[in-house]
């Protein structure tokens, strides 16, 4: 008995309500379920092999260029958390306490990690003594934890999984340098990996990391036109080193404070690559992080030899490396290609007695939905360069979604009046002071996204204050 | 300047003080490092790195089985640690408890996981239906805590990093067969992999798993004599189910309860690698998880193209597949020995100006000492298959430290005075009475270790009662 084909229709059309859209993609797509844990998930294992994917690629990037794991404890003791003074405002309220151990009441007690600067700077302050020991480049995968008032998948879970990067430096040109390499990383991961175009740029001050000298960031254009922060990088200068007593002795022999970065990229991306990309027959993946590339669909298998046949196909497309599933189950070819279009699958193949015959088979693209008949003799080259087409499609599918909604602003009732209406990105000048930023959240409900690494070098005026400037920036409704 | 030769040379003797060679050893091989949160440990690179190659692998023959990894939330709220009854009792005094979200006191506690079978039961509560959705296999990479009151380096952190199983089944068979195969993964795992021989047995019911109908192990003995818990496997048959109210309707349409089995190893397989293979020169890794399997040291490293021919060793042999590194830091020969000795790196490769002449290297293993001059030509076939010799040695080593120290007993008398000596794993034969497992422990200062899977069948007599039963059983001291 096949399965019931309305589990794979029930779904929320996405320009209806984009919100009840996401959530239905993320429970029919089996992405993760809700929890007895009020505001934790569950990565179910479609969900979590996604993550598993993006990990191993940014984890042979993080190795490419001299980064090495660790891993540190989850529990940190209310004092260490508190050393640094901007950390500790920034992340206290948010934090977990653990009061008992057993049937015991802590003497001091524990929070669970929001993140980690301050368990690295107290393990660095026991172990870095010289400039030889310089840099350390460390990375760590694990989860955190925030207490947040509200939860959504992927987007604001309590805990979540993420890595954090974590290094130190002699000197502020090399930390600099760290933390704008790790953002290129993020970005060009993103481009490239996941078929999200990114705007790169630093937060002003009151958008920074709690501790953070400089917050860079990639902010990439959902389909509904609000933001996400895709990846952030931050330079800590000598802050943390100062409170945490780091000191290294330099060249010239003097006790000298290192300069330090962290940078993280959480599951929260996997919301940005569903908002993306994703239409209303559910989820469409950026092949590259596909936990299934290919999915082979035998049509009347019952015929003799199909089922045969579309296995075939399907150790072929393992032996060339790709991830390829055949699905024998007893269920309808229309079913299975409702399932694998929920999930996002990227190719669909199609092979009956038909196509057996005339040696070809038919390949369906998820994002077009274009079907081509193909030779046999040339699956994998096709099927190769099918995927680099659907990536590059998606790519320049998303970049035009944000190039069609980013508008240059000159007034707060400008930026109000397409915030409140059809929402996107907006672009303009910034004289750099609080007061604006703060009036067009209040007055535009848009917060500032980022000042942008390439910046025009041009002049302008200040959309709020009308005083003449020259900093570019982009505002937005945000995630 | 060289760094100071001493730092390498502080290691007490093994059979001096074992437990200080072993903390000697974890130290200054940089394996983990201790933190100002009681208990918990740091996994430094070197430490980590070992973890991920033992990841790599086991997850690599989980997939091949068919398993799927997940992930599950970090806390658990208190009304669902206890809904299995046995399982409560067992990990509720371990446990952390968070009282606190931010400044808020929270209604009921959560604790952070000891181990997860709550929440994999109350997520199959919600999903599993039917037949056709088991069995489920799935997999957690992840840290548990438990509020040990005393900690040591791999062995005891109350934070420990590891991997949990967690499968549901329709059939008992089914499951039970899961369990054994799971400990037959373990086991050729530590004897393939860690060159470590083991035992496969059953734990009797006061050492099985709390909530368990049965507990499978694999117990491996230490350079000490002492014994080490590998990994356990464990069948829960339907009382987990039971409790949490899962069902599914079967091909009779009848609603049962399925079976379900749970399996872990965990970070304290390293502390075992240690103490098994370690001597007095530092830590002595198993290749096949060896972060680096070849280090190439340059002799005389100032003279023309020494550098560079080291390089294009150590170049050649990454091409051919294996982990390698070429030290040239300005520390003298005898330090770099010193050091990758330490770090136990199986082999070490040295050239200089007059190996270049005569187009040759020398291999110094790290397992005997032994020097061999090779033919550069000969370099990858050799690297080969001297790696697979020191693996078989390493595992030789370790199987005759068990063989030489595994003695049959017949009285209680016997065993303490073996237990109190020198030590080694007992056999006997047990009555399977509680009151002779407590006795042995009481009067001879043993546990119960497994009974064996290979069971011999003869008749013999209890040690303790003196009663006639044919049960083999191994007892010994553990860690």
């Amino acid at each position: 008995m096949a399965k019931d084909k309305r589990q794979v229709d029930a779904i929320t059309a996405r320009d209806v309500d984009f919100a009840q859209w996401y959530t239905d993609v993320c429970k029919k797509a089996q992405l993760i379920d809700y929890t007895s844990t009020k505001g934790m998930f569950i990565l179910r294992p479609y969900g979590y092999a996604i993550w598993e994917n993006i990990q191993h690629i940014l984890d042979g990037e993080f190795k490419k260029t001299g980064h090495e794991n660790v891993s540190m404890p989850l529990l940190i003791p209310e004092s260490l958390l508190q050393k640094e003074k901007d950390h500790v405002v920034g992340f206290a309220p948010e934090c977990a306490w653990v009061t008992h151990g057993g049937s015991e009441l802590l003497e001091e007690r524990l929070c669970i990690r929001p993140t980690s600067e301050t368990v690295f700077c107290d393990h660095w302050s026991n172990i870095v003594h010289s400039w030889r020991d310089l840099p350390m480049k460390y990375n760590q995968w694990c989860s955190v934890l925030r207490w947040e008032k509200t939860s959504r998948p992927f987007l604001r879970h309590r805990e979540f999984l993420w890595q954090e990067g974590h290094t130190i430096h002699a000197t502020a040109e090399e930390a600099i340098v760290e933390t704008e390499d790790q953002l290129e990383c993020y970005a060009s991961f993103c481009e490239n990996v996941l078929a999200m175009p990114v705007l790169r740029g630093k937060k002003t001050d009151k958008e920074k990391f709690a501790g953070a000298e400089s917050t860079y960031t990639i902010e990439c254009m959902m389909h509904d036109r609000k933001a996400l922060q895709g990846g952030t990088s931050h330079y800590f200068g000598q802050g943390f080193a100062e409170a945490f007593e780091i000191f290294f002795t330099d060249k010239e022999n003097k006790q000298v404070a290192p300069h330090e970065t962290s940078w993280g990229m959480s599951t929260r991306i996997i919301g940005g690559v569903i908002m993306t990309h994703g239409d209303d027959n559910g989820l469409v993946l950026p092949p590259r992080i596909a936990p299934i590339q290919v999915v082979v669909i035998p049509v009347a298998m019952h015929k003799e030899g199909v089922l045969d046949a579309a296995d075939a196909l399907r150790v072929r497309l393992a032996d060339a490396g790709f991830r390829s599933k055949m699905d024998g189950s007893d269920n309808s070819p229309g079913w299975k290609y409702a399932e694998y279009e929920m999930k996002g699958v990227p190719l669909r193949i199609e092979i009956g007695p038909k196509d057996m015959e005339k040696e070809q088979c038919v390949i369906a693209r998820r994002d077009t939905g274009e079907k081509t008949v193909v030779a046999l003799s040339d699956l994998e080259a096709t099927v190769a360069t099918m995927l680099d087409d659907v990536h590059n499609n998606m790519y320049a599918m998303a970049l035009k979604n944000r190039e069609d909604n980013t508008f240059p602003i000159n007034s707060v009732a400008e930026a109000k009046e397409i915030a409140s209406g059809k929402g996107g990105f907006l672009s303009s000048k910034w004289c750099g002071e609080l007061a604006c930023e703060l009036a067009m959240k209040e007055e535009a409900g848009v917060t500032s996204r980022c000042m942008p690494l390439e910046q025009s070098g041009t002049e302008g005026v200040c959309p709020v204050c009308g005083k003449p400037c020259k900093t570019d920036i982009f505002w937005g409704v945000a995630y």
